[in-house]
C-alpha cells in the first residue's frame, strides 16, 4: 500500500499559514474586520463604496465629463487609467495612454467635482507622482507578486487597492497583501477581477468572476474586498448581474467601468456601460445593499 | 506567417449552435423566458422557488421532521436522495441509502405536510417508480450526458431538473437540455452546482460556484436556472452568501441542503445547514429577492 | 485566529482512499503492475499496444480499407465508433452512425485482416451485441460515472477501456475503475483523453492533454494507462508530439485516429491523421519506446 | 434568435495577433526556428541543453559541489537562485537567500568547473550585477508581465529565459516575449513550468505541467522552448517521466533541480533529485533525445 502525504503547502490555507505566513492579513477573531476612511469615505463598515470611470483617461474632456456624471449618480471614487499595462509592446492609433497629463486631468476632475480618485501605478518611477495626486494607488493584477514594487507602494503610506492575479490562489493573494501590511500600511483593499477558467461562456471573455472568494476571504482576513465585474466578465450585459451578486455575497466595494459611448472606448470596448446603464446599476445596487443591511449611499 | 483558424466549435456558442444545435433551448427573442407550474408552484416568473432538505433520506423520522421544518420556513419543495451515486462502490456503515423505502417516505412527507418533492433518478429501471411519486425528476451531474437516460426521463413527461456536470461547458449543458426538449418535455429546469477550478479556496471544497453562468445562460436560453450553493461550495458558512449572490445574479430557484444536526449527516456533513440557519437564509433571500423585484414567498 | 481543517476528501488521494475506497485499483507494492492478454496482445508489460482507426465506422469500405492499412503499419487494435454519443440530438447529413451494421463491419475487418477490435458501448441495451463482437468494450468519458452502466459492462467479463471524463480527478477515475474491478473483471485499461483547461492553445481545441496523470496514476494504481492524443488535442499536427510524449512519460498504450482523407471525416475532421502520417508516427513511437526500454512491435 | 459574436481577442491567437501583436515572436515560415549560442552552447538546433542545480545557492560549498557533479553528468548550465521571490514576506530560519554572495559563488563555480550559469533576476536594481556575472538572465513567472522590468532586462543585451506565468495563456506569454524582442534582444528562450489546474493529482503539487504548449508554441513561434519539470510537478518521482515526455514532445531544453540531499533543501524539498537520480535522468533523456533525432551530449 503506497503512502501519500496529505500536506497542502501550495493550494490551500493552513493554520500555520494564518499564524506565520500572513499574521497581519489574518483575522484575530471571528468578527475582526478592518475599517478606515479614504478621502472621507468609509471602508469596511456599512457603506459599499463605488468606483466608476473609464478604463483609460482618454482626454481631459472625457474624464471631466465622466467625473461629473458618475458623481451625479452617486459614485464615491473616479477611476481611470493614465498609464496602462498592455499585453503587447505596440499601440494602435486608437489607443490613448495619456500618462502624466492623464494624472493631471484626473486631479482636475477631482478638484472640480469633489470626487476622490484611484488610478493604477505600473512602474516604480511613477510612484511619487501618482502618490501625490491619487487618493488610492491601484496595483494591477500583473504586478500582484512584484514584491519590490509592493514594498515601494506600501512605503508611500497611501491607501492601496491590490488586484488579484487571474491565476492566483487566495493564499498567494494574501501573501502579497502581507508584503504591504508588513510595511505598516494598513489602508489596504483587495480587489477580485476574475480568474482563468475553461468556463467563461463567451469567446470574447477571458475570465470567470470568482464570487466564492468573497466568503472565503472574509472567513480568514479582516481586509475589505472589492469586486470589478467589468474586467472579470469583459461583457457589458453581465456587469449588472455580477455587481449585484457581489454585493449580495458580501463585497465591500464595487468598481464599474463607465464610458459615455462604450463602443468607442479606446480599449476593451465590450465591457464599459454608459451613463444611463450606470445610473440603473446604482439604483439596483442600492436596493440589494439595503436588503442585506448595507448601503451605497 | 502561419495561419490560424478562429472557429470555435468546441468551447463557445455560435449563432449556428443556437439555430441548429439547440433550437429548442435557444431564446427566440430577447424577452423569451419559459414559465410553467409544477405542483402549483410557478417557475420562470417572479417567484424564486426554494428546494430544501437533506442530502439523503436517511430515515422516515428524519425526512418527516425536515419536511415539517422547511415547509414552516417557506420552502416550496422538499429535496432528498433515496438513491445516491457514490464515487466508490463501497458504503460505510454510517451511509444510508434507503432506496424504494426512501421514495415512499418522501411521498409520505409530501402527503402529510403538503410540500411537493424532488429526488434524483440514477438508473433507468427506477424511472417509473420515481416518476410515480416525485414531482420533479432530478438528473445528477454525472448523468448530464448520459443521453439514452435523458431521453428515457424526458419521455415520462414529468418535470425535470438537469444538473450541470462540474466539467461541462454551457454549450454541452444546453445540448443535454435539447435532448429532453426534443422529446416534447417542456418543464425543464437547469441547475448549476459548481465547476472544477484550482480556485476552490478550501482543501475540503471541490468546486467553484459559477454564477457567471446565470447571465450567460439567460442571454441565450429561455429555460429557468436554479443554483445549488450547498453542493457547489461544500462548506456550510458559504451557503448563505452564495445563495444570496445567485438570487441577485438572476437565479430562478435555489436548492439548499438542510439537516437537523448537520455534523451527523450520513454524507457530506460539511455542507448542510440546520433549521435555524435555514430560516435565517430564507429571510435574507426574501430581502434580496424583493430588492430585485422578485419574491420567494 | 480562525482554524481551517486541512483534510482533503474531495480533490486528492489519501491513504484511506487507497485502503478503503479503491483497494482493488490500488497498488499492493511499489512494483505492482497488472498485466494480461487481450486477443493475444499483452498489456502492462514491455509492449505498448497501438489502437488505430477512424472516429466513426462510416461505411463497410472505409473500415475495411483502414483496417488493412493500420494493420500494415503495425497497429494492434482497430478502433472505430459504430454508435456515437453526440452533444446535440440532431445529426447532420454528413454524419454517419452505422450502429449494428457498423459492428458487423468491424467484425468483418477483424476477421479479414486478423486485427482485434475495440468500439464504444453507449447504452446498456447494446452491451450484449458489442460484447459478442468486440475484443474490448470502450466506455466513453461521458459515461465514466454512469455506475449502473459500469457494473453492467463489467459483468460481461470482457476487457474494458475506461476513458477519463474531461472534468474528472484521478480519484474519481479510480473510483469508477473500482466499480468494474469489484465485479471480478480484472482486464481493465484506463485511457486519458484530455481535461478542461483555459490553456488549450487553440480556439478549436477543447482540452489540454494531461500527461502528468501518467506518473501520478502509476504511483498508486497497477492498472495500465493508455493515452488518446487525437481526442485530447483535437488538432492533427499535435497528435504526433503528444503521442511520443505520452510514451516517454510511461503510457501503456496509444490510441490514434486514422482516416484516409481526414478532412472528409464525418465527425471531428481536424483530428485524424492519414495513412502516411500514421506510418510516420508508428516509426517515431517505435524509436521512443525503444529508448525507454519498451517496444511497440 | 440571439446573436453571439465569435471573435476571440482574449483566449486564442488570431492571424492579426501574429501579424500585429507579436510579429517578432511569430514564425515567418513553417520551418522558421531561432538558433543562437550562449556561452558556446547551441540553442534551437539538435542539442537539447540541460540546466541543473539547486533551487537556492544555499552556500558556497553547496553550489561548488553541485556544479562539479552536474557538470560531470553532462549538464550544460548550472542553475541556482541567489535572490528568491517568496510568497510571503517572512523567512524561516532554514531559508537561505545568499544574494550578492550567492552570485559570486555561482561565478566561482562557473570559473572553477567551466559550466556557464543561469540565475533569476528579481529586481531592477540587481540587473547590472547579474548581467555582469550570469550567462543568462532568468525572468521568473511572477514577473512575466512586469513590462518595464522585461524592457530593462532586454536592454542589457544578455540572453534571457522567460518563464511562463502559471496562469498565462500562450498569447500573453508571446506578448511578453515581444517586449524583449522589440528591444533588439534576440537571444530569448521560453520556459514552461506548469499551469494552474484542478488536476495536479497531489495535494502537495500546485501545477499541471502543460506539454501541449510545446507543439502549440512551435506552430507559431520560432523561439526555443525549455521545460522545467521540477517546478511544474513539485514532486521528485514525476520529474523524470515529465522530463522525458517534454523531450519527446519537442522541448529545446530541460531545467532540473538537483540537490545533494533533497530532503534538506532550504526551499521546496519535495522536488529536487539527488546526483544519482540526475545521472539516471541524463541517461534516459539522452536515449529519448536520440530517438527523435536530437541529442543532449
Amino acid at each position: 500500500m503506497m503512502s501519500i502525504e496529505n500536506k497542502n503547502p501550495g493550494k490551500d490555507i493552513s493554520d500555520d499559514d494564518l499564524r506565520y505566513k500572513f499574521p497581519l492579513a489574518a483575522k484575530q477573531s471571528p468578527d475582526h474586520k478592518s475599517s478606515f476612511e479614504i478621502a472621507g469615505i468609509e471602508f469596511g463598515k456599512n457603506l459599499i463604496p463605488i468606483f466608476a470611470g473609464p478604463n483609460m483617461v482618454e482626454s481631459r474632456e472625457l474624464i471631466l465629463e465622466v467625473a461629473a456624471n458618475v458623481k451625479k449618480s452617486g459614485a464615491h471614487f473616479l477611476r481611470g487609467g493614465a498609464f496602462k499595462p498592455l499585453t503587447f509592446p505596440y499601440r494602435s492609433e486608437r489607443y490613448t495612454e495619456t500618462r502624466e497629463k492623464g494624472i493631471e486631468w484626473l486631479f482636475e476632475a477631482k478638484d472640480k467635482y469633489g470626487i476622490p480618485i484611484i488610478t493604477e501605478v505600473m512602474e516604480e518611477k511613477y510612484i511619487p507622482l501618482i502618490a501625490e495626486y491619487s487618493d488610492i494607488l491601484q496595483i494591477g493584477s500583473r504586478n500582484m507578486q512584484n514584491f519590490p514594487f509592493l514594498t515601494a507602494c506600501a512605503r508611500t503610506g497611501k491607501p492601496i487597492m491590490l488586484k488579484r492575479h487571474y491565476g492566483s490562489s487566495l493564499r498567494d493573494w494574501l501573501g502579497a497583501a502581507e508584503y504591504i501590511l508588513v510595511e505598516g500600511n494598513k489602508n489596504l483593499i483587495l480587489c477580485e477581477r476574475g480568474v482563468g477558467s475553461p468556463h467563461t461562456h463567451r469567446s470574447t471573455s477571458r475570465f470567470l468572476m470568482d464570487l466564492q472568494v468573497i466568503p472565503a476571504a472574509q472567513e480568514i482576513t479582516h481586509l475589505p474586498i472589492v469586486i470589478d465585474p467589468s474586467h472579470a466578465t469583459f461583457w457589458r450585459p453581465w456587469v449588472s448581474p455580477m455587481a449585484l451578486a457581489g454585493i449580495a455575497a458580501g463585497a465591500d466595494g464595487v468598481m464599474i467601468e463607465v464610458h459615455p459611448t462604450p463602443e468607442n472606448a479606446s480599449v476593451d470596448p465590450l465591457q464599459p456601460v454608459d451613463y444611463s446603464e450606470f445610473a440603473n446599476i446604482m439604483n439596483k445596487m442600492n436596493h440589494v445593499a439595503q436588503a442585506i443591511g448595507r448601503r451605497i449611499r
